[in-house]
């Protein structure tokens, strides 16, 4: 980014008619889109959200409210448009992409689903780590093939989402070992534990831990390790999405931990994110803060699904339109600021 | 609202695929407009937003960062479509209607304006009352004749917004009156003042509070004393969409205000408000957190217009359509939570 035109667009922003900074948030995500797009007039061109899915191994350890047959269920309403993601891609016009990451469900051939399957979920993770190597690294180089494939159609932003019932729980690990900070401050109620069931998700991830103390703060390591096909491939994603200079849409807990992998792996990754929303899931409020960022919006959800990237969406057109759009002082004859 | 169908409705809510209160926010606002609307399928109809400008005899103490006649100004930028409400308005379909409830300028007869002038501007509130009791009455009355107007048109949600320099320092008199809260408390930088102009006007305002120490809270005389056409203006036209079970989009720290005397006079408005941004302008936490609400969108924007009402307008709209689209658990053969 040259610091010459940053200097142009700031004033850009500066003098259009209003009092500066008053736009707030808008102002920095105009700022951010110009300088990815390195132009005076950007553009969000064929959005698009890619919701990966996957099975896991640690869901047979009641880590989760819900059974894992809701991952496979979830995917036919997602095909059939009947989920939350479904509704808000279509009220805003962003096109959905479906990919199987590895769903312990053999679906039938459908327009709709994209086959990247890895295998039938991840291994429980008590046990063993939850990916080969070969697995962990194949998902990354799906996930950046897709996202190849999406900029293929003219698009130049794009968010994540997933669906896999147990996720939370490789997230939590995830998060955990890789920013080292304490189990307990990263594993929270996921899609709706009572406070006994979290105690008996903490107590299970904790042996999880303590079954691989041998893992560092290696990303792919840890990512094998403690998996999620769907964590994997959103990291693959996000990094040749960074690298294709396209806006990246950051949801809530989840696709914040493929983030955090993916930073680890290339820091100019995070140049092109947009958090877009504060989620309701305990440890994500603390990543946030790790990370030094301000998702747009504060929503109190906690559904996945890249439903946070589609509602803050419009947000992140706002911006793009105030700058290309909105009159300066000068062009609407509007009087400035008295000089002190 | 009956009881009844608000279980109907909060059992819709529950039964959609996805965890039980994993929307959050929209939950909330899919309960509201539904228990408003009175149904099972609400909908949002021809989008309104209203601005109303007037000049401040106040603003010719030094309380503004910018001189009287950028209001004016800035209505003729509404006019020709170069602020940011036209830009997020034109986004959203929104209908913008513009008046003239009391500016110190003769505009040219105009089809976008709006003519409901009360007079050139209110008098200086250091030397004596705003307006006349008439005059307040007056705009109650203007108020609620256009949102009449609007309503016929078919619209059953509509925003407000403002423009008028000084507009910060009546609303601030207003809020320290009406909740009995230190002046202080509610008093900030406006469009942009430093801490030494904030300071003088706090002086200002101090004075004129003393000038008007036997005025209590009776909100007609507190608006009457403090003015503002546009705050009171707003306030008849929220009273008489809340009478006609519109949905009222709530903007910033001014409308918050305008909102805060239509309570006072009828506190039945609240079922039908939807507060939309938490503005930057000091005195707005304070005044969301006594009101007991919680804005839809924390954007750090300190503009007015109604600029929050058009950004929260998108996320009111997915709170209606997952409500109306999504599908339920039953209908998506999605297995729901284990008992416990």
């Amino acid at each position: 980014m040259q610091s010459s035109l940053s200097k142009e667009i700031q004033h850009k922003i500066d003098h259009k008619t209003k009092p500066v900074g008053a736009l707030g948030k808008l102002e920095k995500l105009a700022f951010q889109v110009a300088s990815v797009q390195n132009t005076l007039t950007p553009e969000l061109t064929k959005p698009h959200i890619i919701i990966f899915a996957a099975s896991h191994g640690i869901a047979s350890s009641g880590v989760s409210a819900y059974p894992s047959e809701v991952t496979p269920q979830m995917v036919l309403n997602f095909i059939n448009g009947g989920a939350a993601i479904n509704v808000f891609t279509k009220q805003h016009g962003i096109n959905l992409w479906l990919v199987d990451a590895g769903v312990d469900y053999d679906f039938d051939q459908n327009e709709r689903l994209i086959h990247a399957k890895i295998s039938h979920g991840t291994r429980n993770f008590l046990k063993e780590a939850a990916m080969t190597k070969e697995e962990c690294e194949n998902c990354l180089l799906k996930g950046a093939e897709l996202v190849r494939k999406v900029q293929d159609t003219g698009c130049n932003v794009i968010g994540f989402g997933e669906m896999g019932i147990g996720n939370t729980s490789s997230a939590s690990l995830i998060m955990s070992k890789l920013l080292n900070i304490p189990l307990e401050d990263c594993v929270g109620k996921g899609s709706g534990l009572n406070d006994a069931q979290v105690i008996h998700k903490m107590s299970v991830l904790n042996k999880a831990l303590e079954k691989h103390s041998d893992v560092d703060d290696d990303p792919l390591k840890v990512l094998q390790t403690f998996g999620g096909y769907e964590i994997a491939m959103m990291c693959g994603a996000m990094l040749e999405a960074a690298k294709l200079k396209m806006i990246v849409l950051v949801d809530g807990f989840i696709a914040s931990v493929s983030f955090l992998c993916a930073l680890k792996m290339n820091s100019s990754v995070q140049d092109y994110a947009v958090f877009c929303h504060q989620s309701n899931e305990k440890g994500h409020q603390l990543l946030v803060q790790k990370l030094g960022v301000d998702p747009v919006l504060k929503m109190d959800m906690r559904l996945g699904e890249g439903t946070g990237c589609a509602l803050a969406y419009p947000i992140l057109q706002s911006a793009v339109f105030f700058f290309t759009e909105m009159a300066s002082f000068e062009s609407a004859g509007v009087s400035q600021k008295a000089e002190l």
